[in-house]
């Protein structure tokens, strides 16, 4: 690859003007119906072109922020500054539980899976951001070059030269790390489900937070374990106190943790948070798992820190994939398991003996040649404006007292309905249009969040979406 | 694809021959010593030219079966008419065991998976014996044909393609079956351990055969389930009246059993007790889950059948995969559920949520192809020869006590040292030579099997394997 293109610098250039002007809305020194600096002005402020600016006014009329008014310049929106609420803190349970979820959670998918269903359900990146044109010449090129190492097994801890590649990006974000110390595994549900077989067995408590994405819970129920919900803030997620009060009575064996970037619920734990239940979870000697896969799709300046970043015995196991960032169909996971790397070794070969080969190799090739920073890079700005368009859609369409949260990365939206409102209803109601929602009973095992719907953000806004949200949110008023 | 080439029709014509003169040698019609048919009557009675009967020849000397002896002719070698005996038939577990094998398997593959070491430990397909060229082209052509396919998911049940290759294929060995039967999995590892978690649970007894694959007894051990080690004939499999006694007695779950070329015994179930064991454990309602991995890789003229073949009320879970035959790095296996698909499916889904999608996509057009065939035809012969040769080469260089299967497909001979033979002791020396091989004791929950170990033959036949099995039986006999 050569530098960076005219185009990608003009881009950079006026993401930084809509980034400023996003700011001024966010922290509220722009409202509804004020008039937005003009060109001229912002040119001098910011040191660029007016035709920077000019571009980026454009790019925030696209997002429905702003709107130019014929001889009076741009204002911003009604839709720019949402005062929707975000959805209530959650609470703990009382008891660990036997999870149920496994059937509902396969019908849900099962309709929802489908390409002419409208995809809020399943939390998808669009086939159409992710690098497919540099992966295909990629992976033509590498079964070329490695036509028997292709072929054959590449038995735990997987190919070196992937291991390498993500022990160098993770020294960044962890210190010093060894390709010794990463597993590869067949995408981020294989990380999450070794890496919880190899700490705790069947019949022990696991503690997740309330809400949890659905999968975790379907592999404590697959794995015989019990579940205990955790509460949390839609902002600062786990609430450590909370886990601690609950450890002191019940014997936890495990806590699963998703503290960047939450799904469902968008939540970011500060990184104060994040070093007190590493380091209290080292203290009791309980295995914290850290999935984080969202941790790299932030929409502000800076990459969040792991759990892992703060973990100095090797009690906390990291797990992660490229699903959501290169290549889904590829199923290319890790895990950085700490002192429990035979244990997550031993595990993954039980579960699939090796993970395929070809993708592991290419995906190697691709984060060594820059690909991957380059379509992070890219995907951040897209999620970015695909969640903000969407939290203003729901903010538009959705009943009178829908609450709907504000995460800083990922591109899932948790939206609370009314009380009373049952999502299994709306989503059959929803299937009817061929419109996918995922219902909120999924995230829990216990029956909570019968309220709730998570929608997915990872597609580009166009008409059928946004047409997609008004629907489901005429469906939800209409059921008021 | 061009019809057959003259040097594949030659190869057929000779190969004929070749097959007409080893069953002389099997059924005993032609003895060590004795002279083998003349060219020139040979090319006579089977109406092929001298010149195929030549290259069958000297095809069979190269296998070591007969030799040419100056204006003579050629002979049947002493190694043809192997008298060294089948190891001896294997007992039943009085009760079930909790299996804690996991953690010497994994030290004994760590050390066998090693390019240096010569590969007689791992059941493994040479690089060379697979369809590396056209696989290679196939896999470059479908990423640039299916780019957004390529890099999305393929949920379960799996490529719609593969599904109705794999169809096709199941049809004609057990009549009709539809590609919505059929759920793709990331190798037959993970076909078997989904398989298994769908159909019983942690605590639950599950019957095997005596000795097991290794895998199997780690799935189980992984679990949580207990094993119950049910006795085995060295030639005709599963003892079925021993299982029906045991089941009497325990409450078993499930059972699962590798009828066809065993994996260590090379044992075949004959199809009479085939059908008895699926009638028997139809009535009981055990769910019987087949592990079908060696089954197209006979060294007779017809595939045997299956168990899922005789099944008629969907009791039985198939499990297969492509990895022994055309590609164990692409991780594509797959399960016939029957009544358990649902089941299954949530399993596979949670397991690794899909697996990866260009795999699928490459194996479904070499099916399709017609590559798969022809490759099979291909690997037949050589895992026939190489398991020839690596016998004949045991009866040679092993202490006198020694006993060794006779498998009539897949490429693993299971030899039974002298008693008191300490095969992990033997693995050790053995890897000290940088020769892996694969003790005994870890195919059993009940430290069984400690002078028994298993050989791979899926390399081709060369010095240095010839080398490494005679090293291995000196190993052994100073032991004893």
């Amino acid at each position: 690859m050569t530098g960076m293109t005219v185009a990608g610098t003009e881009r950079l250039l006026y993401d930084q003007v809509a980034r400023v002007v996003r700011g001024m809305i966010d922290e509220g020194s722009l409202e509804a119906g004020q008039r937005v600096p003009s060109l001229r002005n912002m040119s001098k402020r910011l040191k660029v072109s007016i035709s920077t600016v000019m571009q980026a006014y454009a790019h925030l009329e696209d997002e429905g922020l702003i709107e130019s008014r014929p001889q009076s310049g741009y204002f911003v929106t009604g839709r720019a500054s949402l005062d929707i609420p975000a959805p209530r803190r959650s609470r703990s349970q009382r008891s660990p539980r036997r999870v149920r979820i496994g059937e509902a959670v396969q019908a849900v998918l099962s309709l929802a899976n489908n390409d002419d269903v409208v995809p809020l359900g399943v939390a998808n990146p669009a086939a159409e951001l992710l690098p497919t044109r540099t992966l295909t010449r990629l992976v033509r090129d590498v079964a070329r070059r490695y036509p028997r190492e292709s072929v054959n097994y590449s038995f735990p801890p997987g190919d070196p030269g992937l291991r390498r590649e993500i022990a160098a990006r993770s020294t960044g974000i962890l210190g010093a790390v060894s390709p010794d110390e990463v597993v590869i595994t067949t995408g981020a549900t294989e990380a999450l489900m070794t890496s919880l077989s190899a700490v705790a067995k069947p019949g022990d408590v696991v503690a997740v937070e309330s809400p949890a994405y659905f999968m975790l819970l379907q592999i404590i129920e697959s794995l015989g374990m019990l579940a205990l919900e955790i509460a949390t803030d839609p902002a600062t997620g786990l609430r450590v106190d909370d886990l601690c009060k609950a450890i002191d009575q019940i014997d936890v064996k495990a806590v699963i943790s998703n503290p960047t970037f939450h799904n469902p619920t968008g939540s970011l734990m500060p990184d104060a948070e994040k070093q007190r239940l590493v380091e209290t979870m080292a203290e009791r000697g309980i295995p914290l798992i850290e999935d984080d896969i969202y941790g790299e799709l932030y929409f502000t300046n800076e990459r969040p820190r792991t759990l892992k970043s703060f973990d100095t015995g090797g009690n906390v196991l990291l797990c992660s994939s490229v699903s959501k960032t290169i290549a889904p169909g590829y199923r290319v996971g890790w895990v950085l398991p700490g002192r429990h790397q035979d244990a997550v070794m031993a595990k993954k070969h039980i579960a699939s003996a090796a993970t395929a080969s070809l993708p592991q190799i290419t995906i190697a090739e691709f984060v060594r040649g820059g690909g991957y920073d380059r379509n992070l890079a890219a995907l951040r700005r897209h999620y970015g404006d695909q969640v903000r368009r969407m939290r203003a859609a729901v903010a538009e369409y959705f009943p009178e007292g829908t609450r709907v949260s504000e995460p800083a990365g990922g591109f899932v939206l948790w939206v609370e309905l009314p009380a009373g409102t049952d999502s299994m209803e709306l989503f059959n109601q929803a299937m009817a249009h061929r419109i996918g929602i995922t219902p909120g009973n999924l995230f829990s095992s216990s029956g909570k969040y019968r309220n709730f719907i998570r929608l997915n953000a990872g597609h580009p806004w166009d008409e059928r979406i946004e047409d997609a949200v008004g629907t489901v949110g005429r469906l939800a008023a209409a059921m008021q």
